[in-house]
């Protein structure tokens, strides 16, 4: 961490901010220029809040040389982390795709979909039981009775299954679960961060609306420092101006976050874009660009079906997908689905 | 809410739709024009999804007319919310300020800056207990010694007290908080704003960094939901590609929430400028534009203290602020701070 | 076009608008619901302002249903459109890479890179003669002698130039120029579009920063309504709140215009990252989400450079990458570069 | 300027950097470190461009301690710049407002409302003669004939006029215009900055839509260039997330601009807005944080006209404010309107 400080320090304060940081346990280099004095600070400076140092009167500025993450650093663990779900594994050379519906409605359902899906290439399951809705009279999801209904479609297709938890509270029903997701609305909820890396279960972590990729890996970071170190970052679109897509997807995320990084990366198209006719050149354009997996909304179309979500696909479709999928793979040196 | 139905929709897609809607409670009205179809929904549409029925294949784009929320709504409840903090009124015509630092350090500490806030003009004192922070390795504030110690200024000043609460089971500790703070982070933290919803007790909802401002109302809404109807909102800057600013302070929120919603708002400069500097002009700008109220990051200033918040201000600047306040209130039909 | 009434509309201010309308050529079909009118407009709504409707005292919303730009329209032109670039064909199945330096230097500079380009895959050679800088004091290009050198490296490869404009009044400097560059920063200066829409030339139109689709769509309408059809769309990154690269790519905008306009669409990944490690992976992603083609920075590294765009990959890098467009293209249903 | 050399970097490389810096006119500074080398600038580094600089393999990052602006810096001009526009000042301690119409549409119009605008508390005339529209088929202002009708409406009342410029080859037709108007869509367009610099007459620069202060200072910093030191600076919203608002007014802005540069500011509330009813609060909150002026739409309302902006405000609604202007002014050490 470098301060660059201003021509009118006096003496006495800068002595009494380097006797504070050395309490700290932080060696400081000082480095008079003619303009202007620079103090390199060398040693562990995760632990320095580098706002309060720069709303010092007589700092100009703060920059920080180390990222302030420690566990999710790649410089720290050079080799891709790959994670074991169940015997399918993901990251590094291993890419998995995870499919399902928007949200479990019936054990048929749910059933149906995770034969499809199945069938079409899928590797794991997705199906919402606690759902984030923005309004409050919306429909929230089957919750306790929803996870139920996951894990008797695992029993029937094997798959293992991801859902979403919104609530520490919640965590005794997720005993079963394969793969607990943390949405975009609680990537920054701190305590639920804390409580999950109490657990050694892997957890998959969706970057918020208006966070930064360095953000996103802090919150990976809460999980880490619990212990749990099976952490997959995902990417599901950011806020923009732009309204014709629900979100814009950052795809650039991928290589940043594969350079910064060590912890394995998928996309999620579906909620990224919120239009059906954009998952399947997205989703190319992520494998392409390195992702690890996919995360997709595939619906059941059941002939009395009134409503479905207007970002889900049919499961025909995903099937060419996975095969389209398939064939970007080995020019970016990953394996086949599932492989 | 307006369905723009495709010039390719079949009759018998939609006579099945308008059965579905009827089913929900819903009229409908068929209007069939040369180019398009489009359908009338009228009842209470807050219970239907948007995303659903844009999804369906034959409809070209729903325009929702009536907005979502109702508890919230201005058109329902012409009159300004007042709410009554320990006998102080926020609201209306009344016009509040919350001061104080960013975290409870120690006991020296909150009650010294209680009393100097108190002596410049504030009529709330606000204090962080709870710290949600970007790394787990910073300082996560004193949690429940923290509380303890804001009761004891409170005793001391006869100050009422808000501070941020970060997890529904920390809400045993709250009992005796005047104003419990819901922060941007946490704003779509669903599972929270229910539990919150079940008191009965004035709630700061802080918008959160990507949030547009019917997020907001839809949130406040989750808490009225719940039968608590004292929520105060709180415009503390967005997130935008600006980066001299921590965040862009988006003044205009003021009077868009005062024509849509009948709820006080205040706003918080400190936090949204991130800047020492930039509180007073953004705090004049907050009561010119019509805000119910301020909160406002003010730092004790002992000899000893090392580092402080580059965005508070001191106490003698925060007596000169609440002056100017006070000549401009009149302007906008204010009452004087605290009347 | 539609409108939504209040339900306070009084009948002589709705016909006022109806007579006002007829005379504007369109066809009004009002339907009087319970809660609301409708007025819906048929005809050539894009000769009516959106703004001035929506601004009348009496009107609710106004939504547009049909696109308001008519020649980039793919309703009004289902097939791609192909441009012919000096036999080079751009668009529908054929995929083209522009390729070169930031900015052309020196004869031997620009006439080397052309031949690495050239034997590394590009089909066409970009280089800036005219560059827009934000500083005034920073180089601002070879201007009409980096045009001559541009020429020249023509001339030896036979590769097609794309270089920028920056004035209108430099036109005629562009006599021999291929296609000419409108850069983000001019997409809405809209003396120049027009100027350009009376040449019969290929326009490479580059998305602005914080311009959404629909706004460059009608950039490129304001080209077309001058006769000149032949227009290529670019996406470069757009503004968001995210540093770690310079700009956000916005890949779903290629399915977007795709589905939108017959236009062709290109991806900039060099200057939409700012980063070089970043450019394979995103370019890879481009063709992979369906994109007619690249521009993409390619430096000169002879032994005494000193300094280099951050954003540009080396010779060898580009050949490896074209190797690997190659191995994507066909799984999007694209011929291989340059055929 | 500070680099932040990496550890791999070798001598010989930073030695040759050294050399071209000192040729470039710089000195160095060199500050070997346990853990990185730091290499300070010294000298006018506004002549080296940041991003040529990091993208040096061996540079980690590149910090610039010394704004890029030179002419529009207040540390080389501490006192306020204030411009006279026929005897009327603007910026220091004078306030001045700016109204009229979106368009200048007839002879009775224009001089109509110039009038009524001047009772109302106006100290300067706006009205768009040539108007920047997103759409080709849009209304595009009567042009040369609307100047023509702008000085006639001078004529009548004394308020000097302020009007856009779309091209540097209309600029002898703006030979009698007070104030030259660039808009936010030509912020960038920098060979019209340039035409601009050669004048001796104030222009209007408003900032553009996704354009930092630091740019929108580096374009003033390109009139200034040229020797026109009559630069007003015009904050005008931006584009966010938000949908309510036209874009998302920015009023920390002033303080920002006010602390980095002597340039008078002022502010469009109307435009940033998008509706009426948001410009009274707004240009209230602008006056608060401290503006030098305001530059609002108001709409002439004879018995007949049609349609009229959604963001003008009538001329009684016009008078109200520019009193209420006048009780907010004294507080922010500001003279009355015009004085």
């Amino acid at each position: 961490m470098i301060l660059v400080l201003k021509e009118s320090a006096k003496k006495a304060e800068v002595d009494n901010l380097i006797t504070w940081l050395h309490e700290q346990g932080l060696d400081t280099h000082l480095s008079n220029g003619k303009y202007q004095t620079i103090l390199g600070l060398v040693g562990d400076t995760s632990v320095v809040d580098e706002d309060l140092l720069s709303g010092l009167e007589f700092v100009e500025s703060v920059k920080r040389i180390r990222e302030p993450f420690k566990n999710a650093n790649r410089k720290f663990h050079p080799d891709d982390t790959v994670i074991d779900i169940c015997g399918s594994k993901l990251g590094g050379e291993h890419f998995q795709v995870i499919a399902g519906p928007c949200s479990v409605e019936s054990e048929e359902q749910i059933c149906t979909i995770a034969e499809e899906v199945k069938k079409a290439g899928a590797t794991m399951l997705r199906g919402g039981a606690f759902k984030p809705r923005t309004s409050p009279y919306a429909f929230q999801g089957m919750r306790a009775e929803g996870l139920r209904l996951l894990l008797e479609a695992k029993k029937k297709t094997g798959l293992p299954i991801v859902t979403e938890i919104m609530s520490a509270n919640h965590l005794p029903l997720f005993d079963d679960v394969d793969v607990i997701q943390v949405g975009a609305r609680n990537m920054q909820n701190f305590e639920l961060l804390k409580e999950l890396g109490h657990l050694r279960k892997p957890i998959l972590l969706k970057r918020g609306l208006a966070n930064t990729i360095q953000e996103l890996l802090m919150s990976a970071e809460y999980i880490m420092a619990g212990g749990n170190e099976q952490v997959i970052l995902c990417e599901r679109g950011i806020r923009t101006f732009e309204t014709y897509t629900r979100n814009t997807l950052d795809l650039s995320a991928i290589p940043v976050i594969k350079e910064l990084s060590h912890l394995p990366v998928i996309v999620d198209p579906s909620h990224a874009t919120g239009i059906a006719r954009m998952v399947r050149p997205m989703a190319l354009a992520a494998a392409a660009a390195g992702a690890d997996g996919l995360i997709i909304e595939v619906h059941n179309d059941p002939p009395h079906a009134k409503c479905d979500g207007p970002q889900s696909i049919t499961p025909d479709a995903f099937a060419s997908l996975t095969e389209e999928l398939n064939r970007i793979l080995p020019v970016v040196n990953k394996k086949q689905i599932g492989e």
